[in-house]
Order: structure tokens, then sequence, then C-alpha cells
């Protein structure tokens, strides 16, 4: 037990809720290590949403409403901590949704299909096959999923999927909070924010922003620009420490 | 399985390890998230020892030569992944060590003592006691352990406990990649380097010091110091990368 004196309570409990996710065989064991190392980039940000972040959250519901085929994939970590924050996203934006997994077992994605549709989320059901150009399990996914998406979200991703998902010509919006990732970098939008903060943000603007506009919106996308301004308040956080 | 292609391999299967580990008992599903945090750390530190790194390790190998009666403290995450060099530490200087845990259990203690007594370390046993000023067990320790020690090294080590130890009067070593946690900076002397790399330069400069430089050396400590150099460590690698 966790005493509430501890000052880092709320990532401790955080890191609790997802040992127990772990034992109902929703996050992986190497998803809690992922955790760890999307922790200390948060931290580095100041746990909190920056001016670019929010910019780019406005370009991720502008790319998802200009899409013909906006799909979002959704793996164990996504589903353990914002199951609920994927169902709003999905409701405002009437995208599909699929589960997508690293190790990929019957019985995670039963538990992990579960959680979700209890959360309200709408999930592409049925068989896979292997449409991704990578190992193992990793390439398996749906034909009217992924397969067919113009625009994937992809919260907390590895960067081969990532990379994966480019190469077969999909728009890619990934949510990381490590702007020197292959998965930030790869993107097509990297949105470098914490995925509970993110996605209510996005879920927001897909319900406000005027669709004649998205067009424009996303042919000004410059992801590099997004990494360097998570770079320079990284940066102007060390800074304000060696102060 | 991790494809051989992947490149981050060597993270990925030190994390499998890990992940192997937590499914003997020995690391708890939280230190998984912990070791998550360090990996970010690390990266951002070039996974390598810095000039100043390689200094505090000479440091503490002198603070471990002078002291009267030098403890090395050991939880999961070390035990799994430097059991082989925390034996090697103890041959080169007669130190003590005890095994302290967050999430103890007798069968988490009996695991990790089994661990580590294979890989030749030499482990106080008997009766703790409540003798550190925390919550819970984790305030448990050995009488003619941490609680008689003047210098205690402790790797990867909470925050709350480093507190504590120096609360204690204890000279407190630790090891952490965080250059900006509460165990940094509360530490007498932290040493801001991956364990696997940190103990075996602990171990050489415990095997080359002259003991009579040592009290000189570590009148000299200045720990803000350090932390400063890792900081700016990160901030230039932050800056190599918008270059």
């Amino acid at each position: 037990m966790i005493p509430k004196t501890h000052p880092r309570y709320r990532s401790l409990i955080t890191r609790e809720r997802l040992a127990d996710y772990t034992k109902k065989g929703i996050v992986s064991l190497e998803g809690l290590t992922s955790h760890g190392r999307g922790e200390a980039f948060d931290y580095l940000l100041g746990e909190e949403t920056s001016a670019s972040a929010l910019e780019a959250e406005k370009l991720a519901a502008a790319m998802i409403l200009s899409a013909s085929y906006p799909v979002i994939s959704v793996n164990g970590n996504t589903a353990a901590l914002a199951a609920k924050e994927i169902a709003s996203l999905q409701q405002a934006c009437g995208a599909k949704a699929e589960v997508n997994l690293f190790h990929r077992t019957d019985d995670r994605i039963k538990a992990i299909t579960d959680l979700l549709t209890d959360a309200g989320v709408i999930l592409i059901k049925g068989p896979v096959d292997r449409y991704i150009p990578l190992e193992h399990d990793r390439g398996l996914c749906h034909h009217d999923g992924i397969y067919s998406a113009d625009v994937i979200l992809v919260p907390l991703e590895d960067g081969d999927r990532a990379e994966a998902l480019v190469s077969l010509g999909k728009k890619v919006i990934a949510i990381d909070l490590n702007p020197l990732s292959r998965t930030a970098r790869t993107a097509t939008l990297p949105v470098i924010d914490e995925l509970t903060r993110a996605l209510p943000n996005i879920t927001r603007f897909c319900k406000t922003l005027n669709k004649n506009e998205c067009q424009d919106m996303i042919s000004k996308i410059n992801s590099p620009g997004f990494i360097r301004d998570a770079i320079e308040c990284i940066k102007g956080k060390l800074s304000d420490v060696l102060d």
C-alpha cells in the first residue's frame, strides 16, 4: 500500500493501477516498462500540455475529421490508461477502432476487448491477417480496420509499427511522450503529450472544429516543429532546475 | 519473441529479462515501471558513463574504503540487473549487504536472497526491525546491517528511503539515472549512471585507490555539482538532436 504522504503519490497510484491490469492480462510486463519510460518524459515536460502539443491535438482532430476512413489502433497500455477517453473520441469523430498488440495472445485480445467494450468502445471484430510488413504477430490487423484506413491514430506505439504504417502510405498520428522516439519522428503528426491529457483535447477539437477549415489546416503540418518544440520545452525545464 | 532486427533490441532484451524475473517474484510490477523511468534518463544521457559520473564512482569507492561499517542495500531491481556485480564489489571492499524492499513479502525476500547468494553475495540474515523512520515495511532493516552502518550504498532507491537514511546521520551513496530525483538530491554522493556500468567502476576503484588519499578526496565532495553536470549532459545531448 502506498502512503498518501508520498510526494509522488499520483504517479505511484497509476503504476499500481497498471500493475493490477497486468495481473488481469491487459498490460504486458514489457508494457509496464514502457509506461515508466513515458513517465520520465512527462516529468521532464512538466506534466502539462504545452501550447505546441495543444496545437498538434487540434491538427490531429483536423486530420481525423478530414479522413475518409480513420482508425484508432489500441494496445494494452492505451486500454488500461484511457478506455473511456477512447470511447469519447470515437463518439465524437466516428472513427473505427481495433486492438493491436506487440505481445499478442488470444487471452490478451479478449481481456482488452472486454475492457474497451465495457467502456463503450465499438471494436472491429473478426479475423486478422498479416497486412502490415512486420515480423511475427505484430503484422496482424483487420481488413476493414488498419488495412483500409487512410488516417490512423496510434497512441503509445512502437517505432517499428509507426514506420511500417507510414510505408503503407497511411497518415499516422502518434501520441508519444518521447520527442526523440522513432514513433514521434516517423509519424505524419506527433502529439507529444500524455495520453489522458491528449485524448480529451482531440475529442473536444473534433466537436468544435469547422470541417471546412480542416483541409487547409492539415496542409501546413510541420511535424519536425512539434519535436523541436518539445525538446526546447524539456531543455527549458532543465535550465529552470539549474537556476 | 523480439526480432533481432529491432533497433532497440538490447533495451528490449533487458526488459524481457526483468519481465522473467517478475514472473519469478524477484522484480515487482512497480519495479518494471521504475526501470522504464531509468531507461529514459539513460537514453538522454547517451547510454554511457560521463567523465563526471566516473569521478563520482571514484569518490564512491573512496567513501566505502574510508567507512567503518559500509553496507550495500539491495532491492529487487538491483538483484535482477546486477547480482554478480554486487558480489564483485563486496569482494573488493568487504562491505556488508542486506536486502531491502519497498514491496516486501517473505517470498520475495527468499527469491532475492537465493538469487544473490547464488551469485556469490554474502547477505546479513536473521530478524529485521523498524529502525528506519518510514511507514509500513519500508522501515525494516537489520541491526547489524543498515542500522549500524556509517556509509550505505543504495542503488535504484526510492527518495523516501534515501531521505530517511540521511536523517539517521548515514552517509548515502545513491546510484540513480535521474539527476532530478529526490534520491539524487538527498544523497551525500549521487552517482548518476546506469547500475551495470557504475558498479564495476566502483569495484575497480576499490581495488586501485590508495586508502591514505580517500579521506582527503571525500572531504571535497560536491554533490550538487554532479547533478548539475548530469543535467548539462542531457541538455547537450538534446541540443545535438536539434542541430
